[in-house]
C-alpha cells in the first residue's frame, strides 16, 4: 500500500529519501544535494562550522539528543527542535528489534515514522549489542545475540548494519565496530581495533554510493596514542565523510578521556566532522569541543530529566530534594525554556514527587534546552575567537553552586 | 517571600486572585467581575450558553478535563487549552494531601502553581475520601481518614473543604457531600442525602461572600425521583450559583443514569448551570446533554490515553492491537490533533508497546481533542436547533466501527 494514497498528502510535509525505486510514490523530495562540511571559525583547537545535508544544516559544535526507539523520551519532535537541536541520534539496535528496520522502511523511513524531518544519525548497533543483549557470540563475521526484549536471535554484521541503517533512511550512518570495555589489555585492544578496521572497510563497501548520505568511520584503540594513530591511518586510507572517536565514555573517567582527546582529534582529517560518541556531562562537552570535537550525543539530558536531575548554569539541581518544596523561584531565572518560564521549583518538586508525566516532560525539555544553549554559546565564542572567555565563565558560574534556599 | 520580587515578573503573566489582603503584591488582576450564566439556545432539552467568570468564559455544554494533582496527566496546560478546554477540574482530596492547600496558597494559588490561568472547578474531596482513603470514619461533623499516600490522619468537614478550596483559589467550589455507593437501601440513601443537605447549608455559610467565585450545590437521592426532588428543593432553598447532579456514574449503568437524567435536571433551577459529576464516555456525554446537562468532567480521556484506548468518531480503537503495527493511516483522518496530523497508527502502536512517554502524550491529546470536538459539535447543533441531527450522525458514525485493517 502506498502512503501517498492514504491521507499522508500534500499538507503533511515529509521528505522521503529512500533510494529504492519501488518507493516512487513517496519521492516528494529526492536527495540531490551533497553532504558536505565547512569550517567557519576556530578558537584554539575548538572549531565551528556547518554540516550541509539535503535535510538541513547542522551547526557545529553540535549536540545530538538521543531518540532511541524513534522518540526522544518525553518530548514531541517539535519541542526538541525548539530547544535548538539540528539533528537527532537513533539507535540501530533498538529499532532493528522493534519495530524492525523493514517495517520502518515500509512505513516511509524513520524521519516520517517519528515526525522528524531534519537529519538523523544512527549508530551501528554494535555498542548496544555489547551493553544490552545477552548470549553474545563474536566472530570475524559479526556478532550473534539474543534480543533483550523477547529473546529472539539476531546476527549483526557490517553488511547487515549498513542495510538496517539504509532501511531506516539515516542521513549519517556509522560503521559497524567493536567497542571493548576499558580497562583492557593492550593486545586485546589492538586485536579488537584491527578487526573494527576490517569491519570499517566492509562497511564502506556495503554502504555503496548514496548521494546526500554520509558514512562515518570510528577510531578505536583505547587510551593508547599509537593504536589510535594506527586506527586513524586505516580509516583515512578507506576514506569517510566524517570520523568518530569511539571507545571513550565507557568508564575511563574524564581525565583519561581528555588525555586521549588531547591527541586523537589531531590524528583525524582536518576537513571532516569529528564526532565523540556518547558524551557527555556539560563539562565533558566543553572539554571535548576545546580539544577539537565537532559533534556529540548523550542520553544524559533526557535520562536525567526523568530521574529529577537538572542541569543549570550553576551546576546540578536535584529537584527531589525537600529544599525545593516551598521555593517559588524557577530552576534558572535566566533560562527561557517552558519549565523555567512557567513553573516554580516547588511545582517541579511536587510533580516529580507525585510521579506525574509532566515532570519528565518539563525537566527533559529544560535539560535539552540547557545543553543546546551551551552549544550555541560555544559556537558564538568560537566565531569571535574567545573560547577561553566562554570556558572561564562556564566554570565560574558552575563554581557558584545552586542558589541559596529560600 | 513575595513572588513578584523573584522573577515571576511582568513577562510571566498570571492572574492571582487570592482575597487574603496579605498577598497584596500578587494582586495583579483583582476579581471585580461577577460569576454569571447566560443561556443562549435550546434544542429539545439540550441547552447552550456561556458561564462568565473573571478568568474567562466557559462555553456550555462544557467538558472539563481532570487535573487531579495540579496537572492533566501527560499534557502541558497550553496543549490542554489547544484542545478547546475552557475549564479544568482539580481534586481537593489529592491536593490537600500533596502538596497541601496551604502550600499552594503560599505559592500564589493553584492557577499560578500549575500555569493554567483560566477557570478551575474543584471537587469537595468527599467522593475521593470514600474511594481512595483508608480507615474512614463518618459522623455528622464530617469524615476522618488516613491518606493513601503516607497514612497521615486528616479530618474533612464542610467548613474545612470550603477553606481548602478557597486556599487553592478555585473559581467554582463544590459543596462537601456524601456520595453513597449504589445499590443501596432507600432509607440509607435518604439518610445520606439529608445529611448532605445539612452539609450543603454549612458549606454555603462557610463559603461566605466571594465575588467572582461560585459555590455549586450537589443533588443526591440515588435513583429515586422523590428523594432527588426533596434534595433539589433543599438546595434551592439555600441558593447556589450552580447545581450538580451527584451520586451518578458510580456503577448504576447508563440506562439507570439516563432514567435519572430524564427527571433530575428538570428539578433544578432553569437559569443556573447544571453539572453532571464524573461523566463519562462519549455516548454518556451526548445523552446527558440531550437531557439538559451543561457541564461534565471525567478522567476517561486522559486515563484511557495512558492505557492505549483511543476514542474516535467511529468508536474505540485499542492501539495495542497487532492489527495496527503496519498501518500507515492516522487514527482518524478527519482529526486535526497532533497524534492524527503527524503520526501513523503503526507509530502509535510502536511507542505504546515500547512504553514510551510520547504514547501517553499523543493519545491523551487525541482523546481530549475528540471530547472537546463533540462538545463543540453539540454547541453548534443546539445553536441551530438541530441536536437530533447531531445525535443521529454521532450514533451512525459510531455504528460503522473502526476502519478496516490494511
Amino acid at each position: 500500500m502506498r502512503l501517498a494514497a492514504l491521507g499522508f498528502g500534500e499538507n503533511r510535509e515529509f521528505f522521503d529519501q529512500s533510494l529504492d525505486p519501488s518507493y516512487g510514490l513517496e519521492h516528494v523530495r529526492p536527495m540531490t544535494e551533497k553532504f558536505s562540511f565547512q569550517l567557519h571559525a576556530r578558537s584554539g583547537k575548538a572549531r565551528a562550522g556547518i554540516i550541509h545535508t539535503p535535510r538541513g544544516e547542522i551547526r557545529t559544535p553540535a549536540f545530538m539528543p538521543v531518540g532511541t526507539a524513534a522518540t526522544v523520551k518525553a518530548m514531541l519532535p517539535s519541542s526538541v527542535r525548539q530547544t535548538g537541536a539540528d539533528i537527532l541520534l537513533g539507535n540501530t539496535y533498538h529499532l532493528m528489534l522493534r519495530p524492525t528496520a523493514e517495517r520502518i522502511d515500509r512505513l516511509g523511513g524513520l524521519h516520517k515514522f517519528m515526525n522528524w524531518e531534519r537529519p538523523i544519525l544512527t549508530d551501528s548497533g554494535g555498542f548496544q549489542v555489547m551493553s544490552l543483549a545477552s548470549l553474545r557470540k563474536m566472530s570475524e563475521d559479526g556478532v550473534t545475540f539474543k534480543s533483550h526484549i523477547d529473546g529472539s536471535k539476531h546476527h549483526l554484521t557490517p553488511e547487515r548494519s549498513m542495510e538496517i541503517q539504509r532501511l531506516l533512511g539515516s542521513d549519517i550512518v556509522m560503521c559497524f565496530d567493536e567497542c571493548p570495555a576499558l580497562p583492557a589489555e593492550r593486545d586485546e585492544i589492538a586485536r579488537s581495533m584491527r578487526m573494527s578496521m576490517r569491519w570499517a572497510e566492509r562497511s564502506r563497501e556495503a554502504f555503496g554510493l548514496r548521494p546526500g548520505h554520509a558514512l562515518f568511520g570510528i577510531q578505536q584503540g583505547g587510551l593508547d596514542e599509537q593504536l589510535r594513530g594506527e586506527s586513524a591511518e586505516a580509516l583515512k586510507a578507506i576514506g569517510f565523510e566524517g570520523y568518530a572517536v569511539g571507545g571513550l565514555a565507557v568508564g575511563e573517567g574524564q581525565k583519561a578521556m581528555f588525555e586521549v582527546l588531547d591527541f586523537a582529534p589531531d590524528q583525524l582529517p582536518e576537513d571532516k566532522p569529528r564526532y565523540l560518541m556518547g558524551v557527555g556531562k556539560p563539562d565533558d562537552i566543553v572539554g571535548a569541543v576545546k580539544r577539537g570535537i565537532d559533534m556529540m550525543d548523550c542520553v544524559l539530558p533526557s535520562r536525567s530529566g526523568r530521574t529529577g536531575q537538572v542541569f543549570t548554569r550553576r551546576g546540578v539541581v536535584n529537584i527531589k530534594n525537600a529544599r525545593h518544596q516551598d521555593d517559588p523561584r524557577p530552576l534558572d531565572e535566566a533560562c527561557s525554556c517552558p519549565a523555567c518560564s512557567n513553573y516554580s521549583r516547588a511545582y517541579l518538586h511536587h510533580v516529580f514527587r507525585s510521579q506525574e508525566i509532566i515532570s519528565s516532560m518539563l525537566l527533559t525539555w529544560h535539560n535539552l534546552h540547557y545543553f543546546q544553549e551551551i552549544m550555541q554559546q560555544m559556537r558564538r565564542a568560537i566565531a569571535t575567537d574567545d573560547f577561553a572567555g566562554f570556558e572561564s565563565q562556564f566554570h565560574a558560574e558552575r563554581a557558584l553552586g545552586d542558589i541559596e534556599p529560600v
